[in-house]
């Protein structure tokens, strides 16, 4: 390929769960998306935006939507970044936050952006497996000097959860950055932030695709040392949040009120989803994240992952090792979690 | 400062032009806005995809703006790639197309973002000046073997042009990669996309932030050959472009006579700039952008800018060699014009 450099020539293309163009006629359990709408304020909020005001640029800072959210948490708003999408903050984190030389590192399995973007960026890192169960020992991240360890907190594809005390237990003995990406945290709680404040090394990303449904809208937030901060505004695009996701996502930080409705929605779907998949004989790991990782011993995943595509009803399969076992299925409405269950439970009758 | 790497701690940060908080007390002619608000067909069509599938991660390829795009220029969509403003598609350039130890040129003065973009990404880069009465020579670019050259077409912030004929004879001898900037060519026209067919070592960019009115939604395009836009997809984050800019942006494109009209508006505002500016003694460089670079003989363009802000009118004034020397004014209303130069005028009259 003319032009490509090393860096991209060396690289595998991440590949996002599938999204059809005739989207509408499918039951998408697939890239974790809330299934209720984003907040009736918020989107009123952002109509109001749409106006002769979009002749400018936006501001460069994002510093209402920083401000709102460091009021939230107790923190300053210099603590706090925003980019489009944390993949965006993710990106900025490889270029900006470890040297060429250096070697980052990932529990596996884990969230595999986290392997593209260290790849795009040229980056050496290695991938340490969970133990049996998917639990996360950090211990065995201090085995060597990493420069840059990521965790992904609930993890995904898993859910698994790590309390923060083992959080503060990590930091107190590594000396490298740590990045805990917290895009499912909202759904349970339990989030590293206030360790912000303590620790010079720990760097915390939230998104608002998952819990204030506003994925289309592209918001994610970083929190940290300022220092850190200083640098990731120092490398980013000037212009990286547009005016509308400024506006959208200060709005839903304010609407306490969907919010917690909607995650109590979520958290009594999923439990209903999870009585169900017992039922019906899956093995399922326990998750605080609105998805469920779970496998049948009756039908291999790839199967059921087909069978179910074929009646248009989308779940995650992944190829790689250990987790190609099993079928990662976000947390629908009671209606898509019934149709789908009503479908496995024929698709079982017929193996 | 603590894990910023090597790359982060050499380079420069870009500055952006003033944006003061109180920005409605000014009249804002530093950052080549366009007066004119966006058409109301954009904002309903944008209005209208605020809603319930927000929740939804956005088209991650952009197909239907692309193919608007292709389809009125003649190109097939697997030649137009999608970015959050012109400025990531730039950030891109820089991190998969050219080799670390590669060297880039561009001309000076132009966009200082280029500058940015190649320190943060610790790539090698050469300025080429340009001759007198900023005439830009691509001659000058053939002296060594540059692995990439970028210009800007108009150049900001000088509003100079070259023909399209200048850039085929230059493709002709060039074997490194040449990134036209044409996010200000819309004005007067005169593109270079043609030649993206012709010639696989072209990549040209276009923005909506000018023309369009929408610099607040970040939208940017580039056009290549497609081995070129397969590798910006590849390195891009997954979901670059959210929904909502994606929907305004190929509404943008169908409503094409509130597009012309506006620049027809925009040209007539231009020209009696031009003349009042003339009138009132300064040197202007022949401009095809939606910009002025002017200077008066009887006063510092650095006095000028700060008597200007001082009542709450904000130009442009860069304290680079050469250009420093000028004011870059962007084109306003005609409200704003005449403020303009009735304050310019009686300024003039104090010193």
């Amino acid at each position: 390929m003319k032009f490509w450099n090393s860096t991209l020539k060396g690289m595998e293309e991440y590949i996002p769960g599938e999204q059809p163009a005739n989207i509408d006629e499918y039951i998408k359990l697939n890239t974790n998306e809330n299934p209720f709408p984003p907040s009736e304020k918020v989107l009123g909020t952002i109509r109001e935006a749409v106006n002769a005001g979009l002749r400018r640029y936006p501001d460069s800072l994002c510093i209402r939507l920083r401000q709102v959210f460091a009021e939230q948490n107790n923190l300053s708003p210099e603590n706090v970044f925003a980019g489009n999408g944390s993949d965006e903050i993710f990106t900025l984190i490889f270029r900006g936050l470890i040297e060429k030389d250096g070697t980052a590192a990932f529990p596996y399995p884990s969230y595999s952006l986290y392997d593209t973007l260290a790849q795009s960026n040229a980056i050496k890192y290695e991938k340490i497996k969970m133990e049996s169960g998917f639990n996360l020992n950090l211990e065995r991240f201090l085995d060597k000097k990493y420069d840059m360890v990521i965790i992904a907190n609930p993890n995904n594809p898993t859910g698994t959860f790590i309390e923060s005390g083992m959080i503060r237990s990590f930091l107190d003995r590594f000396k490298g950055l740590l990045v805990v990406d917290e895009a499912y945290i909202d759904f349970y709680g339990g989030s590293a932030i206030e360790l912000t404040g303590e620790y010079d090394n720990l760097l915390v990303t939230r998104s608002f695709s998952k819990s204030c449904s506003l994925a289309g809208l592209r918001v994610g937030l970083a929190v940290a040392h300022r220092d850190i901060i200083r640098g990731l505004v120092k490398i980013k695009d000037s212009y990286n949040v547009d005016s509308l996701a400024q506006a959208g996502a200060a709005a839903a930080l304010l609407d306490r009120k969907t919010f917690e409705y909607n995650i109590n929605m979520l958290r009594s779907n999923k439990e209903y989803l999870e009585e169900r998949l017992d039922d019906l004989g899956f093995e399922r790991v326990p998750s605080r994240a609105n998805f469920l990782l779970a496998r049948h011993p009756q039908i291999s995943s790839e199967e059921l992952y087909l069978k179910l595509k074929e009646e248009r009803i989308l779940v995650r399969h992944f190829k790689e090792p250990v987790i190609s076992d099993y079928v990662r299925i976000s947390v629908g409405t009671m209606m898509e979690i019934k149709k789908l269950c009503a479908l496995i439970s024929s698709i079982l009758e017929g193996v």
